[in-house]
């Protein structure tokens, strides 16, 4: 591996080389996602100004949009106190961050109290996902 | 341990137990931070309607704000479409989340492009660390 470049080595990447990136709609404020990237995915969102992530389970970069065309457009990039979590403020085109069709993926609200509080969907669902993914 | 109810056993902890929680602004939409809860923190966050993290450096639960005064009042629990990670709507108290006195942990931003960008402190300190921390 070669040596990072300064702004990358300060992003502490985990022992599986990742860090969590929280995707946020940059005129509403709606947190849209919550992905992961490495190295790779990070400089390569920088380059091209549109977010790529590190997709865990098909352990490849996943290019967002490349398949439903819901490109995140980048605004700012943001690192928090500890180096280990990155804030995107994006332009979501369609609308839709989620592949269930939805705007956000935070659509289930916990609701009731006590001991017995349940997730409840709350958000619509945009596009039918299979219209989505052909 | 014994059986989770059905609303926490939905949530998708980690090898480690744990599931990564933003905190976000109830009013303005700021993304504050991002921390960790086992499923303690979140049941016990549920019931006294304030942010509970588990400290992974001390390895335990971490009632926001005990030190520093800066708690942090429940609004809404989301939960994403893959139930592994938690959104929280939150009423931060003394407008501080991050222990460096800042507004928000997110305070860096990358600037610059090509090849050589680089981190920026973006946000003003609000209260001397050295006067919350006492």
């Amino acid at each position: 591996m070669t040596t990072l470049p300064p702004w990358l080595a300060t992003v502490k990447f985990d022992e599986n080389g990742l860090v969590p990136v929280i995707a946020q709609d940059a005129t509403q404020g709606t947190v849209l996602m919550v992905a992961w990237m490495n190295a790779e995915a990070l400089s390569e969102t920088v380059q091209t100004k549109q977010a790529v992530y590190w997709s865990r389970s098909r352990q490849k970069l996943w290019r967002k949009g490349e398949e439903s065309g819901h490109v995140q457009h980048i605004h700012e990039i943001r690192l928090d106190c500890d180096a280990d979590v990155i804030l995107l403020s994006v332009t979501q085109d369609g609308g839709i961050a989620c592949h269930t069709g939805r705007k956000s993926c935070f659509y289930q609200r916990l609701e009731g109290s006590g001991n017995q509080p349940h997730w409840v969907s709350t958000e619509p669902v945009l596009k039918d996902p299979k219209l989505i993914y052909k």
